[in-house]
């Protein structure tokens, strides 16, 4: 028996194919897979060339369950849509299609109970109970959402800047660093900068880490926004444990994504703000990377119980693999 | 002696002519003129068409004075871009270029000094002190300001609406109230509306009544957004206070905007927020239209001091123009 887990994002797919074991026989990579940039055919496409390079390299030519972890199926609407087409894939037997929060999650916990929280340019948080039910808050987008996010810290850092050139807000280091940053002259250069030249989300997502530099060296502004983003991300694990009613138990919540970089400066804030409802909340590393969490659903899904061999043949044959 | 005032914003372009009792002989009405929408070119073109039309019904051909207050005027890039083409109009001898919060100032308080703080799509305030100083603060746009504005009020409660969609926020009336203004079904549905329809900064304005109808209802949430909006108002109206050393003596403050068609539900936290630094200060209704403001620009530039029989004048002959 032979299983696929594909993680699909923005950047780039990564399918890996394993036995039932776990080990990892052959990968393959191909380009973005979120269907809000690249189209229904375009997802569909990087998604087959991927898996038919894992098959290959693993010389293997009929897959029993694949698991598809997408960027972008984020409302029923987006799974209607790409499930037609995933299950329309003749390369496997039986496919999955969740989430990619659900297989990041799947990934850092080795397929055990607990909440991931997502933190790069956008934000999210999934979750998996004892009992095996899944849930999923945030992830709402940069106009309605992703409080917490790398383009929320810098959008707001950079609305501070500007409330600080205006009188409303106190100076801030950050004004100089920014403007450095972003190889500007003046504060008025932002404006033209973002509407103008319209950088758009990841170009101010990027200056996220000039947020971080700022807080360290004890800038208030700067500190009071991270904290606030420790309190958003916090809020998104505690809706998570909530809702699967983990509140009271002991769970592992893992970080994922770049704003984590920033160290104790945002996880002791949003940790201490998450004992106040989860006392026996563990912050973990990690264990597994996203494509392993869906190779672990594609697993799980075909009858395999996820025993600690599994993880570590896991764990030891993704060393070749690009992740 | 010809004055000419023009209001050039993002729908049209108005202009109106007087003599120097400020009794106004003819008026033009054209196209946007905001240049970030359409262009230096299409900027002067509307002007030309709207002055044009102006002097032709005065039966006018020349003027000693122009005041175009134009919308999108924010930096002083955008200054000097517009003034060189202002400035080659051979319409009027003398050419004078400002940012529209300036001639909604003059406008609402007729040429007295006074605040006024615009939130419609957008916000920004603008004030002059006894001293004829001006200063303009906020008006930064949707990512970076706008803070208290239309946009902002319903971004907030869509967000809210979300929040609360994930178990992050109470339960609010916010969320069948807007599903119904957007004809939508589900939560869900808003996401897809937002980036894949991608309507845009107008039609999320659009939305801030129905977080006016929820908060007058009572909704918590709403209520919440509806404060917080108040207070980022009340802090641009302090900004210009404080920059122009105003905070001590009288001073009226004109609201100009359709976020004040909340009334006092927005009003009174917005003055208790003031009077806490600026005790002396009044709000009172906006007395002439922005066209107006920039005709007393024009008119002052021209040496004509604007004494009550000239604000009478303005005001009577306004009667016939469509502002």
């Amino acid at each position: 028996m032979y299983f696929v887990g594909v993680d699909g994002g923005a950047t780039k797919t990564l399918a890996i194919l394993s036995d039932k074991q776990g080990r990892i026989l052959g990968w393959g990579l191909s380009g973005p897979s979120n269907y809000h940039q690249v189209g229904v055919e375009g997802a569909i496409n990087a998604i087959n060339e991927a898996v038919t390079k894992a098959m290959s390299m693993a010389k293997v030519n009929r897959v029993n369950v694949m698991c598809c972890g997408l960027a972008g199926i984020d409302t029923k609407r987006d799974y209607e849509i790409m499930y037609k087409h995933i299950n329309s894939i003749e390369l496997a037997e039986k496919k999955i299609l969740v989430h990619d929060a659900i297989i990041a999650l799947m990934g850092a916990t080795a397929g055990r109970p607990g909440v991931v929280v997502i933190a790069g340019t956008g934000s999210v948080a999934a979750g998996m109970n004892e009992r095996g039910e899944y849930t999923r808050v945030g992830g709402w987008g940069p106009i309605l959402g992703d409080e917490g996010s790398a383009y929320y810290i810098a959008r707001e850092a950079l609305a501070a800047v500007l409330k600080s050139y205006d009188g409303r807000e106190e100076e801030t280091m950050l004004t100089s660093e920014l403007l450095k940053a972003m190889n500007l002259r003046e504060v008025e250069d932002i404006v033209n900068k973002i509407y103008v030249e319209k950088v758009g989300v990841t170009y101010i997502a990027s200056l996220a880490p000039v947020v971080t530099k700022c807080a360290s060296l004890g800038d208030r502004v700067a500190l009071r926004i991270i904290r606030r983003a420790a309190k958003e991300l916090a809020e998104l694990i505690i809706a998570v444990a909530k809702k699967l009613k983990m509140t009271e138990y002991e769970f592992s919540i893992a970080l994922v994504g770049g704003v984590f970089k920033a160290g104790d400066l945002i996880i002791k804030p949003l940790y201490e703000e998450v004992k106040r409802v989860a006392p026996k909340a563990k912050i973990i590393e990690p264990m597994l990377p996203p494509c392993a969490g869906a190779l672990i659903m594609a697993l799980r899904e075909g009858g395999i119980k996820i025993e600690q061999n599994v993880v570590t043949n896991i764990k030891n044959t993704l060393k070749n693999v690009p992740v």
